[in-house]
C-alpha cells in the first residue's frame, strides 16, 4: 500500500505573524459605508462593536501582523495542523495529480474558527471586556467563540439560528460544556428579535437575524463587544495562518500548488488557505488557479450582485461591497448550514471582481458523495461544508486524468463532521434532496439592495 | 497567562515496535482455557477466530514485537499523539501538582481504537482475510475497525448492542461512512442471537451478547475472522504505542510520572499507557503508583471475583482468568458505554492481583462534572469512558494541594466526546443519575461461574 503522506512542522514555525493580503492588492478595497450617511466609515463608527486593535486590523495595508504571544501560545494547542498528500485518494481516483489537502478539524472545536475566535478573545480581553456576543448557524462559530471565551475569562452569548438550535442539540452542548449560554434567535431579548417575533412567532430565524440581536446587544452595554466569525478582513487576515503553514510545507514535499481548492460561506476558510499564497503570485510568484466552492443552493459568488449590502436583516451594521444575494434572501434548508450566508467577505468578493479567482457553484448529494469517497479513502470524514471543498478537489482530480495532467491541487478541509452525523445518515437514507433556491425571492432580494451611488 | 504546553515528536520517533509485559511479569500469565475440557488451548483451537500472527502474539513472552511498516504508515497520520503539561488545569485547581495527559483523540476515529484496528486489519489481510466480524458497544471500537477495513479493503460488519443502535445513530453513521455494515445485535442472522429474541422479542442486547454473534459468524464462515477492541494480550500490546510515546514525551519534559491514571473497560487504553512505564519499574525503574479508575456501576476490578469465566454471555469464547463481574452480568444503563463489559483484561487483572497497580470506582455525576472543568480548562471535551481518568487525575491533584506535594501525574485521555454529547445534555439538565447495579443480580451472576479446578 502507497500510503498517505503527513508534512508536519515544529511548533517554532507556528507563523509569528499573520499575512495582509491589503498590502499586495492590484486595486484597493472599496471603503465601507455608514448605513446612514453612505460615507466611509471611521474607527470611531465601529468602536461600539470592537477594539481597537480589530479596527486597526481591518483597515491597515501593513503585510505583517504581528500575533501576539498568548495568541500563539493557544495556537500551539493544536497548531501546526497536519498537510497530507492523499495518496490513497489519488490512487482511488486513479489521477496523475498530487492532490494535498490541509486539515484545520484538529482544533479543539473542530474546524479552523478558532483561528480567529482565540485571537478576538484576546484583544477584547486585552480592551477590557468582560462579554462577547455573537451569532451562529450551523455552529462552528459558536463552539469556537465559546472555547476561546472559556480561555480567556469571558462570558460568551450566542444567538443560535433557531432551526440549528432545535436540530442540532449536540453543537449546542459542546457550547455549554465550554460555558458559553446559547439563546435561540429570533429571541425576546433584542427589539430585533421581538420585532421578528411579533410578525410570525415561530419564525425559524436566520443568520442575518441572529447577526442583528448579536449586534445590538453589543451596541448596548459598555462591557460587551461584539465578535463576527467570517467576512471581515480582520477574521480573514487571523485565519491566514493556514496558507502561511501550508507554504512550508508544500515546500517540504519539495512541490508546489498548480489549483488551490476551498469552499466559501462567508469567506474565510478559504481566505486562510489562499492569501497568502495569492500574495506570492501578486508579487511576482507562481501563477494558479484558485477556485472557490459554493453551494448552488445560496450561490453568492456565482449568482449574486457585486454590490453594496447590509450584513444583517435588520440592517444594523455598516454597508459593505460584496457579491450578494440581498440581506432578506433566505437560503432553503441545505446541510451546510455554515454557508448558509447571503452575502460573500468583501475581500474575496473583490479578488473575483479583479479576476484572480474563479467560482463553482454544487448540489449537495454530489457533494456529499464526494464526502463519502474521501472519507473511504483518508479516513476523515469531512463538515458538510468542507465537502464542498472535497468535491471541487476531486473534480480537478478528474480533470487532471481526462487530461491525462500530473497538477498539484492543495485544499482546505476546514473541519471534521462528527456534529453533522445527520446530514449523512439523509444522504445515505436517500433523503438528501439537491435544493435550489427560489428566484423569485431571490429578485426580491436583490430588488432590495439598498441604493448607494457608487 | 500561563499556557497548557503541547510536547510532540517527529512521526520518526513513532515506536517501531510494540512492548509486551510479558517479557517482563515477575509471574506468568495464567493459561487461556478450552471451555469444553477446561485444558489450556492451543494455537489450533483459536485459528477459526484469529490468524496465526496475532494467536502468535498473544502468547508471546518476547520483549519486543516489530510493527509492520504498513502499520506505521497509517499511524503517521495521527501519530505521534500530543502529550500535554495541562497547566491551564493545573492552574483552574491551584494545585502544585504537574498535570500531564496523553491525547488519543486526535485518530480519524476519535479513541485510542485504532491503533489495534489497523494492526487487526493488516494481519488479517495478510493472512487472505475477506471479512472481519466484531462487536461495539458505545461505537468506538466498531467504528475504528470500520475505519482500519476501509484501508485495507475488509468488510466489516459490525453487531452493535442494540439499545445504542437506536440511542446513538451517529456513530452508527459514522461506521456506515467509512463502508461498514451495522447491525442490531441480538439479530436474527446468528443462533446465539435468534436463542436471546425468542426469549424477548425486544432485547435491549449488551456486549457479552453482540460478542456471541460476531464470534460465531466469524467460526461458520472460512474467509471471516473475528476482531476483539480490548481484553485480549495482542489488543493490549498494540495499545503501547501510547505509554512508549509517552516515556520519550515525559523525557521531553524533562520529567516522569508518579502517578499514573487510566480508565479501565476491557482494559486496552489503560494498558497502553501504563505497561511500557510498569516493564520500567519493574526492571529495576522508578516506582509509581498506577490507579485504574472504573465506573461504579460496573466494578469488574473492585467488585468482582478474579476467577476463570466466558468473555460472552452465548459461552462460545475460550475461559480465561480475570476480575468478573459473571459473563450474565448486565450493568445498567450508564453514559460511558465502552465501560459497561463484566469481566476485565487479564493482564490487568493479573497486575491487581500482584500488587502493582490500585483501583477505584466512581459514580457518573462527579465524573461529568470532571469532565466539564477539564473542557473549560484545556479545551477538549472529553468522552465519557475518558472522564473517569480525568476524575481520577483531578483528585490526585487535590491530594497533591491537600498535602503540598508538587508529584507528577499522567493520564490518558483515551478519546473525545463529539458522539456522546447527549450525556453532556443530560449532565447539564440534571438528567444523570448515580446508578448502582443490583446486588442480587451480580450474586446470581457470580454463582454461575464455570467450575473450574484450579
Amino acid at each position: 500500500m502507497t500510503d498517505s503522506v503527513k508534512y508536519l512542522l515544529d511548533e517554532s514555525r507556528i507563523p509569528k505573524a499573520w499575512y495582509n493580503l491589503q498590502a499586495d492588492l492590484p486595486k484597493p478595497l472599496p471603503p465601507v459605508l455608514h448605513p446612514g450617511t453612505h460615507k466611509p466609515v471611521g474607527p470611531d463608527d465601529l468602536a461600539p462593536l470592537f477594539p481597537m486593535a480589530l479596527i486597526q486590523q481591518e483597515v491597515t495595508t501593513e503585510r505583517e501582523v504581528e500575533i501576539p504571544g498568548p495568541v500563539r501560545d493557544v495556537y500551539r494547542q493544536w497548531r501546526v495542523t497536519p498537510l497530507f498528500r492523499a495518496r490513497r485518494l489519488e490512487k482511488a481516483l486513479q489521477t496523475p495529480a498530487r492532490i494535498y489537502y490541509k486539515y484545520e478539524g484538529v482544533s479543539p472545536a473542530g474546524s479552523h474558527k478558532p483561528n480567529t475566535a482565540v485571537a478576538q478573545a484576546f484583544y477584547n480581553k486585552e480592551a477590557g471586556v468582560k462579554r462577547l456576543s455573537t451569532e451562529t448557524g450551523a455552529g462552528q462559530w459558536g463552539s469556537s467563540l465559546a472555547f476561546a471565551g472559556a480561555l480567556f475569562g469571558l462570558e460568551v452569548q450566542v444567538f443560535m439560528v433557531r432551526v440549528s438550535y432545535d436540530q442540532k442539540p449536540y453543537r449546542r452542548a459542546l457550547m455549554e460544556t465550554y460555558g458559553a449560554r446559547c439563546t435561540p434567535s429570533p429571541s425576546k431579548e433584542t427589539a430585533s428579535g421581538r420585532a421578528i417575533l411579533a410578525q410570525r412567532a415561530d419564525h425559524p430565524g436566520s443568520l442575518g437575524i441572529a447577526i442583528s440581536e448579536a449586534v445590538e446587544v453589543a451596541a448596548q452595554r459598555d462591557d460587551t463587544k461584539y465578535a463576527l466569525g467570517s467576512v471581515l478582513n480582520h477574521v480573514l487576515l487571523h485565519q491566514t495562518v493556514i496558507g502561511l503553514e501550508a507554504i512550508e510545507q508544500m515546500a517540504l514535499a519539495d512541490d508546489s500548488p498548480d489549483v488551490i481548492v476551498g469552499c466559501t460561506g462567508g469567506g474565510s476558510n478559504f481566505a486562510g488557505i489562499v492569501f497568502p499564497f495569492l500574495g506570492q503570485q501578486l508579487r511576482g510568484g507562481k501563477k494558479m488557479r484558485i477556485v472557490a466552492i459554493e453551494p448552488a443552493a445560496c450561490p453568492s459568488l456565482t449568482r449574486g450582485t457585486y454590490a453594496y449590502d447590509f450584513g444583517d436583516t435588520g440592517h444594523l451594521t455598516p454597508l459593505t461591497k460584496m457579491h450578494t444575494l440581498g440581506s432578506t434572501f433566505t437560503p432553503p434548508g441545505f446541510h451546510a448550514g455554515g454557508l448558509r450566508y447571503h452575502g460573500m467577505a468583501p475581500m474575496v468578493s473583490h479578488l473575483k471582481e479583479l479576476g484572480l479567482i474563479e467560482a463553482r457553484a454544487y448540489h449537495q448529494t454530489k457533494v456529499f458523495e464526494a464526502g463519502v469517497t474521501f472519507a473511504r479513502a483518508e479516513g476523515i470524514v469531512p463538515a458538510p461544508e468542507a465537502n464542498h471543498a472535497v468535491k471541487g478537489a476531486i473534480d480537478e482530480a478528474i480533470r487532471c486524468r481526462e487530461e491525462g495532467r500530473s497538477q498539484a491541487i492543495l485544499f482546505n478541509l476546514c473541519g471534521h463532521g462528527h456534529f453533522d452525523m445527520q446530514a449523512y445518515i439523509d444522504y445515505f437514507g436517500g433523503k438528501l434532496k439537491d435544493l435550489d433556491y427560489d428566484e423569485g425571492e431571490l429578485a426580491m432580494a436583490l430588488a432590495g439592495l439598498p441604493a448607494v451611488a457608487a
